[in-house]
């Protein structure tokens, strides 16, 4: 994991727009937003799935980097006033409060362009390739992923949801970048039909074992070890497994979901160790 | 140009996404912000530069598509009281006014995502033009074109702007997509390189038309005609080609690219009437 996460550092220059001189301070915002890495989850899942289809662990770095920043810009601009309210990120202040709210929303519009970019110009992968992953993850970003689930998310603060409702939310908000994360690796690894399969079950169920965790860590944990702010699910009311199932409810959901996961794995051999041993860390993990 | 804009309208119900049911008010906001079409200037360039080339029109509607929606998210980001707090667009409250900021900023996230999933869905282009288009367009969009305009021009209002440094802002935040449009509709008919170049110097010209004639109708025009506010940059003390040139040198400025943009269509025949057509259209409409 910390070698995806170094290799993925080295990328990051490769960011900023070779055409071109940004303003200044357009480059500051953007540069504060790129070195407030967080868990990278996303690419060291894509980084997994390709592991556990073919040893090629080279070939496609650049596609790791496109779901980082697509996750960065979800989180810019899901952190916004009018979305989520949010100061603080990764224990720094979120970018609008950093800078403004114009730059943050115009920093998350071009890291969601700049993610389709790199995947079209990565030179160690096919046009078939590029192609079939600029289709899953567009989709997995938009109206019927991504941005559908923060939509459902913003508009039931203060609701009831029931237990359906709420997983229906998190397999669109977080789930779905989580299963196209994986189907990157697949796809950039040259994964058949049927093992897309498997490694898609498997990320159905860690995407939604991400987030029964997320809601355990709001209640158990604290603002710095989180590095946001810990406790705001119940103060705004929110719709959460806890709230739902119960903390050792949530905490057995958590259990159950690994276990749906690493079953869907049965058929890979030691190549898939890492993805295994990342299930376990997103289950097990304190922020 | 009307059957452009007819063939596009009967596309508008391929953006709904397919899989998946949106929130009653997401697809509301959604179906609001593509049923208020505006010239449509971008897909009419896209066919206008395919018919250039060759004549097979019916090659790539869904490219047509991805640029007008790409335009579209651009406006209702562009719109948010954070960036240029707009009331009225095309005639209509705007998207935020009729809806709120969060799902303003949510339905222009989706649509940039919803135009790179088009175009690496559609039917009628190879891997490698799908590849090309992608690249081309996302490189528009983002840092280095659109998203970094619309920062330089938020940043400047109220400042004094040398016009060099005008054209630079205007280049980036409306000239790189039109230049985009015309490049794709190039790429979908298979123009070659020195075909590509001479189109885009057309672009590049017809580009810079267009932002100096937006500056004159909003001093010559009205509200009513315009669709949008009128008189707004003036009472934004915002830099236009207007206060850097007066009123007489912006319109001869305009005829001044238009001739430009025409004399780089010399090597085309017949062929390339309707993108000489669309460039005295942009440069005398009146609105």
């Amino acid at each position: 994991m910390d070698r995806c996460r170094s290799r993925l550092q080295g990328q990051l220059n490769s960011v900023y727009p070779a055409s071109g001189s940004l303003p200044a301070n357009l480059l500051a915002a953007l540069e504060y937003a790129l070195n407030n890495s967080g868990k990278q989850v996303r690419p060291i899942l894509y980084f997994a799935a390709g592991r556990a289809i073919s040893e090629a662990e080279q070939a496609s770095i650049k596609a790791a980097l496109a779901l980082e920043l697509i996750h960065t810009y979800s989180l810019i601009h899901d952190d916004l006033p009018a979305m989520d309210d949010d100061e603080l990120r990764r224990g720094k202040p979120t970018l609008h409060k950093a800078f403004d709210d114009a730059t943050a929303i115009l920093v998350g519009d071009g890291l969601q362009a700049r993610a389709f970019e790199i995947i079209a110009d990565a030179p160690e992968l096919s046009a078939e390739q590029k192609v079939k992953m600029i289709k899953v993850l567009a989709e997995a970003s938009g109206f019927a992923g991504m941005v559908g689930g923060q939509y459902v998310d913003i508009q039931s603060t203060g609701k009831d949801l029931s237990l359906a409702a709420l997983r229906a939310m998190h397999a669109m908000k977080t789930g779905a970048l989580i299963r196209a994360s994986v189907a990157l690796g697949g796809i950039a690894a040259g994964a058949s039909e049927a093992q897309l399969v498997a490694l898609d079950t498997y990320a159905e169920h860690i995407g939604l074992a991400f987030q029964v965790v997320d809601d355990i860590l709001d209640v158990e944990s604290d603002t710095q070890t989180l590095g946001k702010t810990q406790g705001k699910d119940e103060q705004e009311n929110k719709a959460t497994y806890v709230k739902l199932m119960g903390l050792e409810g949530a905490k057995s959901e958590a259990q159950r979901l690994l276990e749906k996961a690493l079953a869907a794995l049965n058929d890979f051999g030691e190549s898939a160790e890492m993805l295994r041993e990342l299930g376990r860390y997103i289950v097990d993990r304190k922020h």
